[in-house]
């Protein structure tokens, strides 16, 4: 393939046969919102999509702007899938910012952890207390990034997994799309954990049940397109055929590039905010949209 | 011309005929640092290049990569390039770091200002007791961005500039360049100020003489590519002739893209410290490297 | 006296006579704020209170714990006030926020201004077709600190009142209270302007329409108690009379010391939040706060 | 006693006896620096200065000023007492910042992480192309406030240091002092480990060999007087007894308080950086400090 993508459903639309063997697909609309679900369900679909099997739900919003109105309901629709991911059991939730905060288009994982709610703190005598008792058990951490700590964020989480036990982890990352306009637009939750750096191009050891030992739901939006994903779509747009040499020398140097929008200061803000509150209200589903804000936001 | 670029070095370079009427050009070499000196000199070298008459010095960094005695090197270089424009009558020096610092890449110049040895608050009493007599007068400013103040970077230098009276102003920026190899490693100086938002494609009214009233120094390091110029750059390469439309439709979707390195963080963070370095020491030429980097570094 | 405060009620409730004359005075309650109301109306007020001249409104909130409903009825309540000190003529407003975003109770000004609703840029043209027709012309700014700029915060607002010519200033700042309980709960709006830099002690040029040339409202929350505030109270607790040699001792140590509550940065990110949406809405009193708060929060 | 420290060289000067059992004390002066060795060396020791066996060593600068100087020998200083701490086998070192980042006095840790070496993750091949194979290996983490996070910083380094199995732990906090004068001048590293939160006075799960099962070297400055023990203090001044009451009273309306200098930022931005300058050159001793500067400063 000609690019680079972190999201199923790009790799989906890229497939001439729209209906490949081994995967599920189906997509409705919700408050503006259109809902694409792919379920990967066996080998032949990992094949296909060049993803790990499981359950993909994308959710394309109908613009950046958010209004109060919006954020409600989008956080709604949001949260409602969320939940359909999570595993029931009761127990802390780990949810961790993965990413870079020195790097606006990285910084969303970060941002997301300073707007949430954790309570695992919160002793049962504060909650009663406090007539809070139905609140649950939430923990949030950032990781860092390989390079500033010396850490693969997956070692850390897999340390503080062993150490604290929750029933599931819920990581929040950056991602790369092949589109420039679903930038900061589309939201990818799915139940196969994430590669750490990938929205940035670097491959780690990936977060996922096999290496955590929990459930790993991750949560994305894409903030960056590939540098290589962006110069090939134009000329593949110019009816280019490419040989060998030239695209080695694309490919050589746009590598380290990523392609990102000028505001993306906004895009990541207003990012930040509506995962935030998807996520804490699929973790608290008892409070509502306004106590949670007051508190976080 | 198929590209934006703030360098007038990258103009020079991309004209055909290298020795265009009107312009002046010279290139020296000093401690690894390519220098060019380019003088426009009149209106048919402003028509030539694209830019206004004046001065215009490029240093070329041979590398990223920094040590502490290419520190001192460097900052040698390109503080006795900085000294050749600014004025020679005393009085206070106004230095202003343009920019956004919730944009990576356009924060080099909020940088710059927190490195800054600003002294001009310093009462010649505290002066000569700490025995600093010599110590110059220098204000700094972040004047922020129009999206988020609603006032004009040039607006905000002009009120300061009237009131405090300076001898001179020097502008850091952020700059867009045509090269991604040159990212972080080129700086260039002029005399004829700079237009506020080029870094990221939006041009303001220029902070220049004309509009300050006194002599203004800009400063500036390529820290982004134009998406337009990457996706244009490629084309050509690939040798394609591409019609109107084609043309119009690359434009439109590419022009609020801006391309830049996947590790933008080091290098902003490179770069401000060598251009802080480099402005304090023309600005305090009898202070040491180690002193100067012991009070702001 | 043995304390500091910037607070007129402070000063007011510390007057065995509680009559002054040349002082109005006069206290309500709404939505279980107690706000109270001091005019200085000659000499005799300025003397009697060591202010100046002018209307002091006080805000006390019942508590720190924010919640939805009291971010929208306590934001109703301020605004309301500041309204009442806001000229009638259209114009721009420009709000300042001011102290050091470094020093975490020094840092709700600038604060303030990230989520200020800066509009003074935005085209008629732009305003109809988003059907803002209404809005009305706010500008921001963060004019920094002495000893990182070498400027004046003053001298910085002077130039740009010059500049822009703003019809009211709004400058937001930290305060110093006498009583450790008042930190982060009380408000204070009034129409004679500000001394930057109380808050933490240093008193500089004052911004007031004297030296601005126009009106200048502050608006100020208590983050700080001085040093020699606490220790000269504890002592008065106990009963002691200090002789002049002991007086002389402790304000010397104590003098550049602050006190401030463990929990500061939770305190300075509530109360920025709740000052910002109160000159939000008092700016734009069409708007509402969901609106508002969906654009800056 | 009156106060509270966190400085075992404050508990022993306060005991009258200043020879007490189970104490070795020397001193000695290095560069200007004052250094003092407390060894705790049994229970006796252990009940008369209130602190845990082992080893406490103090450095106490001259000032605050730092100069070029001043950094390169305090530093050297600093590395060979640390030195002295650390287990002498081969392996990882994991350093630790911990406190709340976004609360001025209380940054210290997460801003020397942002300081370290850290070189965990730099291959054996790579370290030989850069001609680096001394190099050792360090990793770094900031695991934040239990307030955040939920999760208590003793719990997220046990996680990682089971997964990663460092050799040593070095932790770096800010500290509580008794005496303001000492604030961001003095230096303390022991073997004994750190109780997180002490320099805001919430007390947690301490971090030590015990828990985290191998050694843990504690680096910490003090940044905050705690409130109780200025009142106490000024109260002690005057000659004054308290009775439980009284005593009862103060206790309870100062327990939130911190007390801190106003140019708390430059007080951290120095400490932190002679830190982990100091950390940095103990941990790779064949670095000089200009090359440990140039890649981290």
């Amino acid at each position: 393939m000609n690019f680079r993508t972190d999201l199923a459903l790009e790799r989906h639309e890229s497939i001439k046969n729209n209906n490949p063997e081994g995967v599920d697909f189906d997509a409705k609309e919700k408050s503006g919102i259109k809902i694409s679900h792919i379920t990967i369900i066996n080998e032949k679909g990992e094949d296909a999509l060049g993803k790990k099997k499981g359950r993909y739900i994308t959710a394309e919003l109908p613009s950046l702007e958010e209004s109060a109105d919006n954020l409600e309901s989008w956080s709604t629709v949001l949260s409602d899938e969320i939940k359909k991911l999570l595993p029931k059991q009761e127990g802390t939730v780990l949810v961790a910012g993965l990413g870079n905060r020195d790097i606006t288009p990285d910084a969303l994982g970060p941002e997301c952890i300073s707007l949430l709610l954790a309570t695992r703190h919160i002793s049962s005598e504060l909650k009663a207390s406090l007539q809070l008792s139905s609140l649950k058990s939430v923990a949030g951490i950032v990781p860092g990034v390989l390079g500033n700590t010396g850490i693969e964020a997956a070692e850390v989480l897999k340390g503080i997994v062993n150490q604290i036990e929750p029933s599931a982890v819920i990581v929040i990352d950056a991602l790369a799309a092949r589109r420039l306009e679903r930038l900061g637009k589309t939201v990818q939750m799915c139940d196969t954990g994430v590669s750490p750096g990938s929205g940035v191009g670097n491959k780690r050891q990936e977060i996922d049940i096999d290496f955590l030992g929990v459930p790993v739901i991750a949560i994305g939006v894409p903030t960056v397109v590939d540098g290589i994903t962006v110069a090939l779509d134009v000329i593949e747009a110019c009816g280019v055929e490419l040989d060998d040499v030239r695209r080695g020398n694309i490919l050589k140097s746009e590598k380290m590039m990523m392609v990102t929008p000028k505001e993306v200061d906004l895009m990541i803000k207003r990012a930040s905010k509506l995962i935030a509150l998807a996520v804490n209200r699929a973790l608290q589903p008892l409070m509502t949209v306004e106590d949670i804000m007051s508190i976080v936001g």
